[in-house]
C-alpha cells in the first residue's frame, strides 16, 4: 500500500497538485491524506495516522515547496506522528525499511537549483532535513520527484502545453509508485 | 534593534530556551516574539510582524531543533510574513542587508552532525533552507549559535553543571548580539 501525506494549504486554487491528486484519487492501494483538509484545527489524530503508516509499504510526502521546505502542516505531522519508540529510538522500529520519497512542486527552474543559481543549492541539498528524517526512522530514502516551473497563482497562464506537462509528470509519478510497490 | 522570532511549542517545560529567554527578557533593544504564545490559533498578524522586522537591524530565529528543522509555527511565520514584494521580488527590498542568524538547541552531540555520525549532515547543511531563505530575502546570513546536548524532557537530570553550561551559552549569545549590533 502507498500512502501520500499531502500538505497543501490551498489545494482548490492549485494547478499542479490538484491535477495530480485528481488523477490519483480512487487509485487502488493509494491512500491520500490531505492534512489541511483533515485537520484544519491542527489537531492531528496521531494514533490513526500511525496506524496508516504501519499499513504502508511506500510513504510519500507531497507538497508545494514553500521557502525551501514544506508548508507548516507537514512539519506539524512530522513532529506529532513520528514519535519516540514508534519511528525512532531503541524500540522505534515501526517504519523500518519502508520506502519513502518526496514529491514537490516549485516555481523555480531546475537550473536555478545549483551553485551560483538563484536558489544556490540543489534540491537534494535542500531536502536534507527530510532525507535525514527518513534515515533516523530507518526508511529507505528514494529520489525526489520534482515538478519545476510550476505556475504561480495569478501570474502564469494555464496553457494546454502546461497541462500536458503536468500529465506527463503524473504518468511518471504513477510509474514510480508502481515500480516501488513491485519490490 | 534585535528581534528574536522564538518558536517553541512548550516553553514552560523547556530548560535551555526558557533560561535563555528569561535572561534576555527586558534587555534593551531586544524584542522577543514568542509565536506560539502570541498566535495560539495560528492567525499571525502579518502587518505587525512585518513592521517589527522593518525596525530590526538583527533578526534571529530561535527554536529547538525538531526533525532537523524548526517547529511548525516558525514555518507558518515564514510563509505568511515573508511576502512577495516585501521580502523578495523586484520591489521586495525590505529586509535588504539586515543581519540574520539562527539559534537552535538539539539533544544531539556536536559530533553526531557529520558524515557517518548519527545525524549524517553538519548543522550548516541541515540549515540550508534557512540560509537560502536569508539569501533570497537579501539578508546577511551569519553562523548559527547552536546548543548541543540539550536535556531531553523527562529523561535528563538538570544538574548545576548543565545550568552553568546554559549560562555560558547565554553569555556568548549576548556577546554575539552585541557584536552584530555594533556593526
Amino acid at each position: 500500500m502507498t500512502t501520500i501525506i499531502l500538505s497543501h494549504p490551498d489545494l482548490k486554487c492549485s494547478t499542479v497538485n490538484k491535477r495530480i491528486i485528481q488523477a490519483l484519487s480512487g487509485a487502488k492501494d493509494i491512500t491520500i491524506r490531505h492534512l489541511e483538509e483533515l485537520y484544519p484545527d491542527s489537531e492531528i489524530d496521531v494514533a490513526k495516522e500511525q496506524e496508516i503508516l504501519l499499513r504502508s509499504d511506500l510513504i510519500i510526502f507531497q507538497f508545494p515547496f514553500y521557502w525551501y521546505s514544506s508548508p507548516c502542516h507537514l512539519k506539524l505531522y512530522q513532529d506529532k506522528v513520528l514519535t519516540y519508540e514508534f519511528a525512532y529510538g531503541q524500540k522505534g522500529d515501526k517504519l523500518d525499511n519502508k520506502l519513502f520519497f518526496i514529491m514537490t512542486s516549485t516555481g523555480g527552474d531546475a537550473n536555478s537549483y545549483r551553485s551560483g543559481g538563484r536558489n544556490n543549492y540543489t534540491m537534494s541539498e535542500l531536502l536534507r532535513p527530510f532525507q535525514q528524517t527518513a534515515f533516523l526512522t530507518r526508511m529507505q530514502y528514494k529520489p525526489a520527484h520534482v515538478f519545476y516551473n510550476a505556475p504561480l497563482l495569478g501570474y502564469t497562464e494555464i496553457t494546454d502545453e502546461l497541462l500536458a506537462k503536468v500529465d506527463m509528470f503524473i504518468e511518471e509519478y504513477k510509474a514510480k509508485i508502481e515500480k516501488y510497490n513491485k519490490r
